[in-house]
């Protein structure tokens, strides 16, 4: 994925690194508003039209710094649906909590997230496969039969998400909560989402 | 809940309004971090020793800008817990909606929300509030023998609240639902973090 800038020097991976690790710098330091791309061009030593050619825009470069660093984990099989959709939020807790990937939860990076700009590029490119990921959880449960079909997917899929997004941002200092109870949590939220017993 | 400045001027109910609604077009202009106070100041037409002695801080007084116009509206009492649950979601999900009270969900409002400085103290003053209100209603439901008494409040109430918060963000868009589907969908999810039949 390398590319050549005006001048023949082409972005290479590494230098692609080291542009996404200054924007996540600038972010936590000034916000969204105020990222200037020459500043970041001038901070690693490449020109802003290498940046400008690799991301056509300010929030496209934000949403790559953003999502750079986290993978699409393989999707939980393991036989059963609860266990499944908890092992799927988690995924998604730890690669925004502030020991995630490359510290991808820091206060600026985060806030940067819900730009009215930036949403929609992290909606197309990360919440639409999770989403679809999760459907497909649900998919297999009906086909075992571990739960019932007219269950509202979306309905559900999108209380598990906003309860991670609570946690991470309204509550992230929730301190008392182990990872061991925290996962707890989540598996009582899916059994009572999926109308399963206690 | 008049104040006097340094020059005996008082930061009266006028004042405070107009500063508060410059905070908040400042935000949605440049942000918490670029928020100058000197400028909402010299805005308005008042010294700024007048808006620091009623707000120390930058976090107080966005804070205050973010929270003014949101009444705490009666806890709802309707004799049905689905129901009076429903309506205290409701009431938070309509404060910060794009049509709520005073704009306050405009971007730039609703991003300064989430910053470090100013999460604790919209916790402290709005969402202790919230919880002590959705646990009341719960523990009413729990009186009237609606609900068990072995349901985990706290997950419940921040699944709630982590749906209307993902409603508001990451999927403000969902124009497809009506507030009637919306609202329905509230019902949906309450039901099944209650464990009642759907």
């Amino acid at each position: 994925m390398t590319q050549t800038t005006s001048k023949g020097r082409p972005l290479d991976d590494e230098l692609t690194g080291r542009v996404l690790d200054e924007v996540r710098d600038a972010l936590d330091d000034s916000g969204f508003v105020h990222l200037r791309i020459e500043r970041v061009a001038a901070a690693v030593g490449c020109g802003k039209t290498a940046i400008y050619r690799r991301w056509p825009s300010k929030a496209e470069l934000v949403a790559a710094a953003i999502l750079d660093g986290i993978d699409s984990t393989p999707l939980p099989d393991s036989g059963d649906i609860v266990e499944d959709l908890v092992e799927h939020a988690w995924q998604h807790l730890s690669n925004f909590r502030p020991d995630g990937p490359r510290g991808s939860s820091r206060n600026g990076v985060l806030l940067s997230l819900f730009d009215v700009e930036v949403i929609p590029l992290i909606s197309e490119r990360y919440m639409k496969q999770r989403h679809a990921n999760g459907r497909e959880i649900l998919d297999r449960g009906i086909a075992r039969g571990q739960i019932g079909s007219e269950l509202d997917q979306d309905l559900t899929l999108d209380a598990i998400a906003g309860f991670t997004l609570f946690r991470l941002s309204i509550k992230p200092d929730a301190k008392a909560d182990s990872d061991a109870e925290l996962k707890d949590s989540y598996r009582r939220l899916v059994r009572s989402l999926l109308h399963l017993p206690r």
